[in-house]
C-alpha cells in the first residue's frame, strides 16, 4: 500500500505492506485524513516517532462489528488492564501506542489497524470531510468535560489556528462572553461569520478580565498571554504543547491564586453529536486537499502562513 | 515604638512613631510574631518591600470592638469596593496593601494598625505561642478550600519546614493516605510522632503514584519532583513562592492533562477552630525565641539549617 512515512524525513512509500492487525485490532481502508500541528511537530522531531504519519481519519472497518461501515477511531490504544486503565484513564495507559504518534502506524496510508474498541460508527449524515474532523473536535470537548462552564463566564480563546477555532465554537455554545483572539483577520473572520466576537491580539485587551483562558496558540508567547489574561483565581487551559523547556515566573501562579488545567484528548461521541446537528462548522477549515500520492507536499502546505486545515484524499 | 524595620538593610529602630490607624484600622498592642519565609524572601528583595517587617502576629487590640482582648488578623488589607472584591475575592483585592508584605507597616513592632474586619478574636483557651501560627495554619487550610479531599486520596507533600508540617497535619485529617516528604530526618520526625507517614526524597518513592502533590519546597526543585510524582489527571498544588522564572517544560501538564493549583491565604476561623482542638499542633515546631529588640538577630536564626518556627517576644 502506499504511506507517507517518517523515518530520517518524511517520504510517499509505495508497496509498504499493508498492517497486520493485531488481537482486538480491524483493519480500516482509509478514505480521507487530516493534517494537525502534531504531525508538523512530529516532523521536527516530537516524541521521535518513526512510522505512519497521522491520526484525523474516517475510512471503512473491513472486518469486526462495523465491517462496510464508515468510522473513524480514537487514537489511544490502552492496555485496558493496569492500574490506570482500571481506573478509567485508558487515554493515559503508561503502555498505551497512538496512532501516528507514539509505537502505532497512523492513518496517512492506504490502510491503518486499529483497536475494534477505539471505533465509532460515522452516521450516513456527515460527509468524509466532515467527519475527518472528529478527533480535534473531540478534543476541543475535553474543556467541558474537565471544567464547568458557564453561560456568564468570560472565556478567552488564544489562537485562530485549527484547534482554536474549535474550541471556539465549542465554548461558544456554553457561554454567551466567547472571545476568540488571534493574530489573522481572516482567520478570525471564521469565526466571526458565525457571530462569535474575535479580537486581533493587542495590549488593548484589558489585562486580569477573564475568567477562563485557554491556550491554542502552540507558542511559548500563548501561557504568558494566558496568565496576563486571566483574573486572580481564575483557569488556563493548555490545549497545545511546546516541544523543549520554557521560561516562566511561578510565582503569580500562588499570588493570583491561578489553576492551570492541561487538556488533551476528548469524546468522540459529543464530537460526532456536535458535527452532525451543525453545532461545530469545519467545512471553512479546508483550506486545501491533496492525493495521498502527493501527502508531502501536503505536509509542506499546512506548514504555510494563513493554511488552515490540509486533507489527504485517500481512497 | 520598637520596630524591624526593612530598607536599604535589616534594623531595630527604637523611637519609630507609632502608627496612626487609617479609617476602619484598629492599633493593635502585638504580643508575640512569627518569622516567616516570606520574611526571608523580602529581605532578598521580593516584592520590593520597605517598612516594617512581619504578619504572623498575636496581640491586644486596642480600640473598637474587640478592644482589650486577644486577637490574630487577615494579612490583606483589601478596598471592599472594586470589581474584585465584589466577586468575593477580597485577598486578590488589585488596591490591596498586605501587612509587612505591599505597602503596610507590620507586626514587628510594638503596635501594628490593622482593618477592624481583619481581626478575629483568639479564644482563651489558646496560648500565644500557639495563636500566633494561625496564619500559617489558615494558609494550609485553604488547600481544602480550593480541592475537594478524599479519605483515601494518595496525597504528598513535599518539604518538611513550617509550611510543609501545617500542611502534613491539616491534609491528614481528611485524607488515611499522607506522605509528607523532606529532605530532613529530624523535622519529618514531628510529623512521624503525630502518625503521620514520612519519607526522605529520594527515587524510590514511586513515580506518578499520588493524585495530588502539594509543593511547599520554596525550591525550584519542587515543582518538577512534584511533576515526577503525580499521575495522570492528577493536581499539583503549588504553596510556596520561588522569585524570578523558572525553567520547565510544559508539554507534560497536556499530555498528563495535570492540574496545577496556586495557593495563598486561607481561612482563619478554620485555622483558630483546628488550633483550639488540637488538630493541628505547633508547639513541636518552636526553635528559638528572641526578644523583639533582637528581631534581627531572630531573622538571622530563622535561616539557618534545622530550625523552625522562631518566635518574637513583644510584650
Amino acid at each position: 500500500m502506499r504511506a507517507i512515512v517518517l523515518d530520517e524525513k518524511v517520504d510517499i512509500v509505495h508497496g509498504r505492506p499493508t498492517p497486520t492487525p493485531a488481537p482486538g485490532e480491524v483493519l480500516v481502508r482509509v478514505i480521507r485524513a487530516g493534517v494537525c500541528e502534531t504531525d508538523l511537530q512530529l516532523i521536527k522531531g516530537y516524541m521521535g516517532f518513526r512510522g505512519v504519519l497521522g491520526h484525523e481519519f474516517v475510512g471503512v472497518a473491513e472486518s469486526g462489528p462495523l465491517a462496510g461501515r464508515r468510522v473513524v477511531g480514537e487514537i489511544n490504544c490502552a492496555c485496558w488492564t493496569c492500574e490506570t486503565c482500571r481506573m478509567g484513564l485508558p487515554t493515559h495507559c503508561p503502555n498505551r501506542t497512538v496512532l501516528g504518534i507514539l509505537n502505532h502506524d497512523g492513518a496517512f496510508a492506504d490502510h491503518i489497524a486499529v483497536p475494534q474498541r477505539n471505533l465509532h460508527a460515522v452516521p450516513d449524515t456527515l460527509s468524509d470531510d466532515v467527519a475527518v474532523f472528529t478527533e480535534p473536535v473531540a478534543a476541543a470537548f475535553q474543556i467541558p468535560v474537565q471544567l464547568t462552564i458557564g453561560k456568564k463566564d468570560r472565556i478567552a480563546i488564544l489562537g485562530d489556528g485549527r484547534l482554536g477555532n474549535l474550541c471556539a465554537q465549542v465554548l461558544a455554545r456554553l457561554s454567551d462572553q466567547v472571545l476568540a483572539i488571534g493574530k489573522h483577520q481572516e482567520k478570525l473572520a471564521i469565526l466571526g461569520a458565525m457571530g462569535i466576537s474575535t479580537a486581533v491580539l493587542s495590549d488593548a485587551i484589558e489585562a486580569r478580565s477573564f475568567d477562563t483562558v485557554i491556550d491554542c496558540t502552540g507558542s511559548e508567547s500563548g501561557l504568558p498571554t494566558a496568565l496576563r489574561l486571566v483574573r486572580p483565581r481564575g483557569t488556563v487551559v493548555l490545549k497545545t504543547t511546546v516541544a523543549g523547556e520554557q521560561k516562566l515566573a511561578w510565582a503569580p501562579f500562588v499570588i493570583d491564586e491561578i489553576t492551570l488545567v492541561g487538556s488533551r484528548c476528548g469524546p468522540f461521541d459529543k464530537a460526532i453529536a456536535a458535527l452532525e446537528r451543525g453545532h461545530v462548522q469545519v467545512e471553512a477549515l479546508i483550506s486545501d486537499r491533496f492525493d495521498l500520492s502527493h501527502g508531502v507536499d501536503a505536509l509542506a502546505r499546512a506548514q504555510t502562513k494563513g493554511i488552515l486545515k490540509v486533507l489527504l484524499d485517500v481512497s
